[in-house]
Parts: C-alpha cells; structure tokens; sequence
C-alpha cells in the first residue's frame, strides 16, 4: 500500500518519503515522514507547505530533523495538491498543481481530484495510524503561508484528530487574501458558504477555541499584507483564543526565516502533545 | 565590486549571496556568506562544496546557519567552477560547470577559466577581507566531497592562510578517484607532477602537518570506495598527522548526512580558530 521511495539516516533516524495511491484525490501521491529512532507511541505532527511546494522543500531547507529527533517526535510532510499528468492544472501558480489549498474543490474540472482537505484531516491520519506505531492520539498540525492558513482552518474543524496547532505566516483569511483569489473562483465557484468552511477567521469566530495556537511571522514578510495577520489577532481576542504570536523584525516569507524558527515550534508541539 | 543580490536574516544574521568579477576565473561568479550578527574580528570559515554544487546547495540544505550564528563565525561558500555562457563545459557532470575541482587548469579550453585553486586560496580571501571587518587571521576550510578533498589540499598548502580543517566524506586520493578522471586528463593533461599538486594522499605525505583534521564519513556512502578514505587514515598514521575521523553507520553521502554532524564541524572550527 505504500512505497517507500527515498530513506536517508538523519540525526539518528530516518528522513523518508512514500508513494501511494490516494483515494480522496484518485492520484499516486508522495508524503515525507521523519520516524525518529524512537518509533513507539510518540506524538506525530502535519507539516503543510505553502504553494508552490511539494513535500521536498520543508525537508531539505527547514533543519526541522534535529528538533523532531531531540523531541522524539514524528513529522509527517505531505504534498499540496493531486499530482500526474492527468491532472487538471492551470499556468498559474497560485492555481492547481502546488496550490491545493487543503480544501474540497466543488466545481467541475477541480471536483475530481482536488480534495486535499480530506486528504490531510482523514485519509492521511489513517493512513499513518495503519502503517505506523506512533501514537493515535498524540497528533499536531503545523504550517506555512498556504499551508499555516491550512493546519488553522483542519485543527479548528478537527480538535479530536489535532491537539495542537501553530503556524509561520499563514494566510489567515482565505475569503480576501489575494493568494487565494482564483482558488475561491475555480475551485469553490465563489460560493461564500464553501468558502467560509476553509477561513480560519470566520472558523475562528464559529468553533470552539483550541487550547493554543502559535504563531511566527516576519515584520519585512514580502507578503505581509496579504496575510491579514491583525485581523486573526483581532478575533482571536474577541473569543478569548489563547494566541502566542511572535513578530520578528527583519525576518522574510522564506525558508531562512522558518529554521531560524523551527525548533520553537517543535518544542511547542512536543509540550502540548506530551502533557 | 561586490554586488548584493540576496540578503535574508537567518538566525539573528544574515544570509546573503554576492556576485563579483573573478580575475582568476575571468567570469562574473557568486559566492554566499552567512555573517552573524557580531561581524567585527570574528573567524572566518570556507566551505567547499561538491560535483554539481552551486553556492546554494549548502546554504539551503546543511542547516550551519544556526550553529554560525551560535559560534559568532562567519562562513563563505563560494560556487564550484566558473559559470556563464561563454565558459567551456561538457556533458558529463564530472567536468566543466559545477566541477571545477579547486585545481588551476593547465590544458587548452579550460586553462583560461578554470583557476578555482587561485580563486579560493588568494582571490577570495583577499576580497573578503577587503569588504569586510572579520579576522584576518582567523580563517579556516571545509568541504563535502569533491569540496572535502579541495579542503584539505588547499589547507595543506596554504598553512599560513588556513589554521583549521575538516571535510565530509573527502575524496582523498585525486590521482586515484573515479570521480576525478575527467578532469585530471582534461584539465591537466594526465601530468601526475600537477595531479600530486591537488592530490590529498600526496600532499599529506610531502607537506608539514596540520593541527588536526576532522573528517565525518557514512559507512553507507554510496562513493565509499571511491573516496579512499582508508588510504588517507594510512598515510595520517604514517606521517603522524592528528586525524578525527568519524564513521557514521547508516548515513548515506548527502545532505541528510551532512546536516547531522554539522554542528560538530563549527564547534571545531571555533574552538581551533578562538584560541
């Protein structure tokens, strides 16, 4: 059922990466797992990227391995959108292939295949849990731009699955942010219903609180704008959500920003999920 | 004379890339440099990176920056061989572009651009102290692979340049590795007086000793073989040369390899270059 199709020994475990056959996105997929040499009954955590990425760019550039190990945790890396050649998919970067957006497309060419949300918040999860000995219930979710404003908006509609949650420059409303513009189109038909399903400021406002989210961003963040950071602090105020929010001057989007960043959110993760 | 093209603050410092006129390679090339917060009389250190490396490779992939930062060390990494369109190649990734070997080239088509030996052991350093305030005296070397052997034969030579050394998984024996067959018949002409100039093993024998060297190897390197490793630990022995040599079970030749032991390799650096 999985292919193990890449193992390299890294800080005294092992960085892998496996293929499978995804029955939420009907495609072959590919998702990284780091298994620290500790396997049994240790936390697992959900990495999701940012567009443009797939499940190689966070475990070649973040330096996360040291800190999984250390905190004998699991981390699991999975693409972000359906991938193959008979994948619909548009030139853009902000649409198809590497912009999936953890969400259930519901229009025609998209509706096929483009179902990342259930992807990571079931078929993922189960997956690990079949072929793996880490714990049932000891699982985070964690993210970057697409993919913070993704681990947000599973952990607010999944508080059985993830127990903890913490982002780096997530894009917080998915219903204005530029980013998502033609994901709202194509994907979502412009249907605001659908789309406040996916945006952890309206979710925010209409779940139940999560014990903590952490969140890291940087104050010279090319994006900064269009990741409406205040107004999630603003709502998570306004429902007493406990937020740990770090704003670092001078830091960018990049990968450079988030392993300079990295071991706080492991250790925060390992905190959360070990108590 | 230098140009800025990429600058991201990384770990309280910040990671930048430059490009500038080589005189020794007649091209424009690029190199990076992390520079820590503490920029003034702080060591220096080069890494020298392998076949099919550009600059990027280790600045994206080691994870040094938050040990550099840690250590106050700054650390340059220069690019592997002369780049641009007029700059003679070849098919084969093991000459021409991406692998310049850190050797001066004597032969007809390469002999014009292909000086990496000059650029990393007087043009270099004498640029980076020009632009900037870290040691001039605390400089050291080190390198994977390809760059891991470059390390050392430049070390070797240059004793009142570099005052410490190490490398991942070297390839010591210049004369004898299959990875250097191209480029000792294209760039030297097979002449084994300029092959001994570049040749770890022959150095080691015909040179005074260094302080110490560490080298780190993965016993499930795939190169293994071709690195002559053993025959290095020989002729050390042999020469009473203070080698540390570590023999990672598991670990593989890459940069899940390198990134676990890269803090040893700074604290080294450091702990020689502070005293």
């Amino acid at each position: 059922m999985l292919n193990l199709i890449e193992k390299h020994r890294c800080f005294d475990g092992f960085q892998e990466v496996y293929s499978h056959d995804s029955s939420s996105n009907k495609c072959n997929m590919q998702f990284a797992l780091y298994a620290p040499n500790k396997k049994e009954n240790i936390p697992v955590i959900f990495f999701l990227s940012g567009i443009t990425c797939s499940e190689q760019n966070f475990i070649q550039k973040s330096g996360y391995q040291k800190f999984a190990s250390e905190n004998e945790i699991a981390v699991v890396v999975p693409d972000t959108s359906p991938r193959g050649k008979n994948i619909p998919d548009d030139e853009n970067y902000k649409l198809g292939k590497g912009a999936g957006f953890y969400l259930n497309a519901s229009e025609k060419i998209w509706s096929e295949n483009y179902n990342m949300y259930d992807y990571i918040c079931s078929e993922l999860p189960k997956l690990i849990d079949e072929n793996f000995d880490f714990s049932k219930n000891k699982i985070g979710i964690f993210g970057h731009s697409m993919g913070g404003g993704g681990a947000i908006q599973c952990a607010l509609k999944n508080q059985n699955i993830f127990k903890s949650v913490s982002a780096f420059s997530p894009i917080c409303s998915f219903k204005n942010s530029a980013f998502a513009e033609l994901a709202r189109e194509k994907y979502l038909g412009n249907n605001i219903d659908t789309i406040n399903l996916y945006d952890p400021i309206f979710l925010m406002e209409n779940s139940n609180n999560l014990g903590h989210i952490k969140i890291d961003v940087g104050l010279n963040d090319e994006f900064l704008n269009d990741l409406y950071i205040s107004d999630f602090e603003n709502i998570c105020e306004k429902q007493n959500q406990k937020l740990l929010i770090n704003k670092h001057k001078g830091y960018d989007h990049g990968y450079y920003f988030i392993q300079s960043f990295i071991e706080d959110h492991l250790n925060f993760h390992a905190l959360i999920l070990n108590n």
